[in-house]
């Protein structure tokens, strides 16, 4: 690629959004704000919030002269190349996930692989993650740490699964941070209570940047014995020793 | 803890840093800087760079009115508990690092910890972090990662190591992320280049949120082919397949 080309070759934006309906300007830089008002394309898990994100960073954003791309877990990987053909027309993307930092659990991640394949430059921004936040919250190793998304389904998986994130706290000193789906995420922690040495440390973070925010750590003892209701609100969870 | 209390216990909030001499609205909510103006007392990794990260919010604070506590790695843990005491006489405490998030991959995690057995209430706040930041730019799986600081420094077990984490990438899909001193970062790639399969993907993120900034995802074989010079730069290493 010669530099006359690189010139003109669009980049990738990877805008985090708000993680619930406050002041947006309590969780991201006002950068990302004059940034995504320069730019038409979009990349987007949905149309419908990306919109209402939008909005809520300048009210005078025209939508309709806006291109939009959906990329979520029903896209078709042969419909992916396409979204990127914007960038080597000299377009700068923007890619919107729902909630969150796009790419770090959820579909975002394709997009920039692809980009990645294609020699277009990304550039990631700042803003939210309850994964980042809650283990900043939780006092746990921010030195060793794995994310490991939803526990697996299956109880004899899962309950391998535990036994597994167990051994990696004692013998690697790593912290295990894992989400799941808020009706079941009461039911969870009964079930950590009852799976986990009593002596172990659960952090339950939940409703990060929000109005209900609540980081709480405490052992698997004094959980057994709390009074708590998260099955309303998206909540992280993490263990340590 | 009556209600009472509860009201008159200060909050320890968690400030993110710039990683790097840009402006810092590009990289922090204006949130975070209407917060800190407010905040008399706080614990930091060095009490210079506090100061002048301090100053860079906002010039008008008066820094001689504020209380500093130094928290780093030649703090004694007996001298922590002391640096909380400010939040029972009812002042909100922050945590500055050096640079990035508190409490990832710095020492900020002690006073955290003991915030929480003490039953402190914990706000991160929202900022640039090179871990999270590689690894949404980098394309590999968001939904399982692990970051590992930095490798072991004798040389079978850092191998061992090395093994390790390429076992958790083919089974576990999970993104292996890892940091080194700026001086050894080009040695650290040609090792990787001798030691994984050349199939495998290495993303290399440098000076991320700077002016350099470079996030380039290769496979083994091409970055075997490349030029670069990593040295002199603060970089995070990502593996995946």
């Amino acid at each position: 690629m010669t530099d006359q080309q690189k010139t003109h070759t669009g980049k990738i934006f990877l805008f985090p959004v708000p993680l619930n309906d406050g002041d947006i300007n309590a969780v991201l830089p006002s950068y990302n704000i004059a940034l995504i008002k320069n730019i038409k394309v979009f990349v987007v898990e949905n149309i419908r919030s990306a919109r209402r994100f939008l909005k809520k960073c300048d009210r005078t954003i025209d939508i309709d002269t806006l291109t939009f791309f959906t990329l979520n877990e029903h896209t078709l990987q042969q419909d992916i190349p396409q979204m990127l053909e914007p960038a080597f027309e000299g377009k700068d993307i923007g890619v919107i996930s729902e909630a969150g930092c796009p790419a770090i659990a959820d579909p975002g991640a394709d997009i920039v692989a692809l980009a990645q394949r294609k020699g277009i430059e990304v550039i990631p921004l700042v803003g939210p993650s309850s994964i980042l936040m809650g283990l900043m919250g939780s006092g746990f190793n921010g030195q060793s740490f794995a994310f490991a998304g939803y526990l697996p389904v299956d109880a004899s998986t899962r309950a391998a699964r535990l036994k597994e994130m167990e051994r990696r706290i004692n013998r690697e000193h790593q912290t295990q941070i894992f989400i799941e789906t808020p009706y079941r995420n009461n039911r969870l922690i009964q079930e950590l209570c009852t799976s986990l040495p009593s002596s172990m440390l659960l952090c339950v973070a939940s409703d990060i940047t929000g109005a209900k925010q609540s980081i709480i750590t405490r052992s698997i003892a004094d959980w057994k014995k709390a009074a708590f209701d998260y099955s309303h609100t998206p909540t992280i969870f993490l263990l340590f020793n």
